[in-house]
């Protein structure tokens, strides 16, 4: 299939792109796009592409065509909401005595708990569809409500369901040290040897119900000591390390991401000099939600000063019911250009070529470059800046993913 | 028509809603409202619900209904567009060294000269279309893009022309002093002269197209004498005052609101004590605009110390293509809650009963009162928690504007 028409195409190379290197976007005017299996076969300027032997072409309309939209980090599936307590935040009540008078992530777990794999499939198919409608054509999934062997087995399983059932690719990451929950409370390390035991990480390993191991690193969460006593069990059965890092507190997280070679450290509003150097010796993907400190009207994380030290910064929606319930990707990113103040092209690596790299698949998704993934988003705005100029407008005209148009607007 | 299946009505009462007037929005569970002639007759408890002799009832299906949403403050319509304008600012670029490499509003002006009355009725229809899927039932439009005669009155006749062609019921304004044109630079006072002249304003008035004048009174804007000139011969002719106050600089442009008794003093990003106490004493409505702060990255406005003092305070997009293009009022809602921290039923107020008093349509518009205009709009979520807890989604059902059904999602 070749798409024509496209009046400026987003060149955004391999990641993951360090540093300066997320501004290196190509962007080619009057361009075509040749699809054949899939794949991305050619692209260029459109009075040189070469025949199209793949049936009928497709046009762009004069939009811009960009790589499908990359989710690095979303809490999905989950059950139940927590819309009351997000109003008494807002009122000004601390999380602290929302938890205390019973609300906070255990609503969450004992809603995840109490629904089925069917329940949880079914309630958030609609939401995959919504971000599908957004661009979003890979997304990272979180276990990490369930909080017991058997509930964390549930929400991989649905994780797997969704992914068949629609169009987005799943990544399924194991975050079974997300939270304590009420039963083990006093009892973290318990809970750590139950949650991370060799037998059902090898488990979540050997049905491929999951490709990362990620754990709740900060204060009120897991010590440097238990989460990595999970990631190395993890990673010996194949589970790579990633971290919920330096969100709340310093407590060396972003160096523990470095010392397990995390594939990702996500969060750091907190992040220091030491965490920024240990990420970037072990070639770990920044991940920044900045969804989380819109929604939660706190302060950003400091994007450039990580950019700036050369990090590769991914951004993701952390979409989740208690500190990010923005399912829109799109919104992330007009956040981080108005708020965080990160140019479009920089914005646009940061949700494909390095959030690709934030889940290890930067070797076939994120980047218009031949042998990709077809996975494409076409705007009914013609440039890059035309789109990120428009907040709050859904300007997605058509999204493809794997050389198939899986949504039209 | 009778709706029913509403799980929670959002009785917003009339503005003006002052100070913690403003959380005075009275929550009726599992209610309905009775439409006649385009009018609410009753409202309530369900079970209660007098017959229906209008026809077949509607079902809001289990949604919060609340009042059609009022964005008071647009400079809808333009032409043109500056989104590489906006990427030079993201990238760090002062707006003056924009303007003085022939950028900003003056890009704007000439597309607008340029284009017909119909050219700017096609670009904007399709805008306002799309406000209405966003429960956008009543908006002000502003001229102030000509910045000649002849072009002001191109855009006030392209507005009455929009109304007609359309739902939104639209509000107009003249804001022929609104900035500067090029050839007229070092002669302010001759411009104010010309484009505030009294046979400008009667013809304007006496053709009934503007309800309203305003003036841009700030540093590198005009001054509190030449926006005094203006808004007191526009009041002699039957256009009431408003003013865009306090974004820029402090030169006293909310004490002029307050002497002119302006319906509504706009922006306030450097309102002091006396500029508060000046708006207090004379009932003018405070209108907050988040999306300019937030479209430009900078310090939003402190929406509680208004608040707190005791003013009505409304929201708008402030849509335009220099310093907020976005046409999305529930965006704007978003920010105001997540951000701004407002709670959701005082965000709420700020875009219906104070929103109808900025634009003074508040004794028919804006409230859920019997005798109101029966602009209604019907949510996909149960609360209005729920409405502001999902940032970037759009949950509009439907829209009804004096009574009919104008937008079903």
């Amino acid at each position: 299939m070749l798409i024509r028409d496209i009046a400026s195409l987003a060149v955004v190379p391999p990641g993951p792109l360090a540093g300066e290197k997320m501004r290196d976007v190509n962007i080619i005017q009057d361009a075509a796009v040749l699809i054949e299996d899939g794949r991305l076969v050619w692209f260029g300027l459109a009075k040189d592409a070469p025949a199209d032997k793949g049936g009928p072409a497709l046009s762009a309309e004069g939009g811009c065509v960009i790589p499908g939209l990359i989710d690095p980090h979303t809490h999905i599936p989950f059950a139940g909401h927590r819309a009351a307590e997000f109003a008494r935040r807002i009122a000004g009540e601390s999380y602290l005595s929302i938890m205390e008078s019973g609300g906070g992530i255990r609503v969450t777990t004992q809603a995840v708990r109490e629904a089925s794999e069917e329940e949880l499939v079914e309630l958030n198919l609609p939401r995959l569809r919504r971000m599908l409608a957004l661009g979003v054509t890979t997304c990272e999934c979180k276990s990490g409500y369930g909080l017991a062997p058997k509930h964390e087995l549930k929400q991989l399983h649905a994780i797997r369901e969704l992914n068949r059932r629609q169009p987005i690719e799943l990544v399924p990451t194991y975050l079974g040290a997300h939270a304590l929950p009420a039963e083990f409370e006093g009892r973290a390390d318990e809970f750590i040897d139950r949650i991370g035991s060799e037998a059902l990480l090898q488990q979540i390993a050997s049905e491929g119900l999951a490709r990362f191991c990620d754990v709740f690193c900060d204060r009120g969460a897991f010590t440097v000591e238990q989460a990595r006593r999970v990631l190395t069990r993890a990673a010996k059965v194949g589970l790579k390390p990633k971290l919920h890092a330096d969100e709340l507190a310093q407590i060396g997280a972003t160096r523990l991401a470095g010392e397990v070679h995390a594939v990702s450290a996500d969060h750091l509003e907190t992040i220091d000099e030491g965490g920024i150097a240990a990420l970037k010796e072990a070639g770990t993907i920044a991940v920044v939600l900045p969804g989380t400190s819109f929604f939660l009207g706190i302060e950003h994380c400091d994007v450039h000063r990580l950019i700036n030290a050369g990090l590769p910064v991914a951004l993701s929606t952390d979409c989740n019911p208690g500190s990010s319930m923005i399912e829109s990707l799109p919104l992330i990113m007009n956040i981080a250009c108005c708020q965080l103040r990160m140019p479009p092209v920089e914005v646009l690596s940061a949700v494909t070529a390095n959030a690709a790299a934030a889940i290890d698949l930067h070797g076939r998704l994120g980047a218009i470059e031949k042998g990709y993934d077809a996975d494409l988003v076409i705007l009914d705005a013609p440039t890059l800046d035309e789109w990120f100029y428009t907040p709050g407008r859904n300007r997605v005209k058509a999204v493809i993913k794997h050389g198939e148009v899986v949504y039209k607007a």
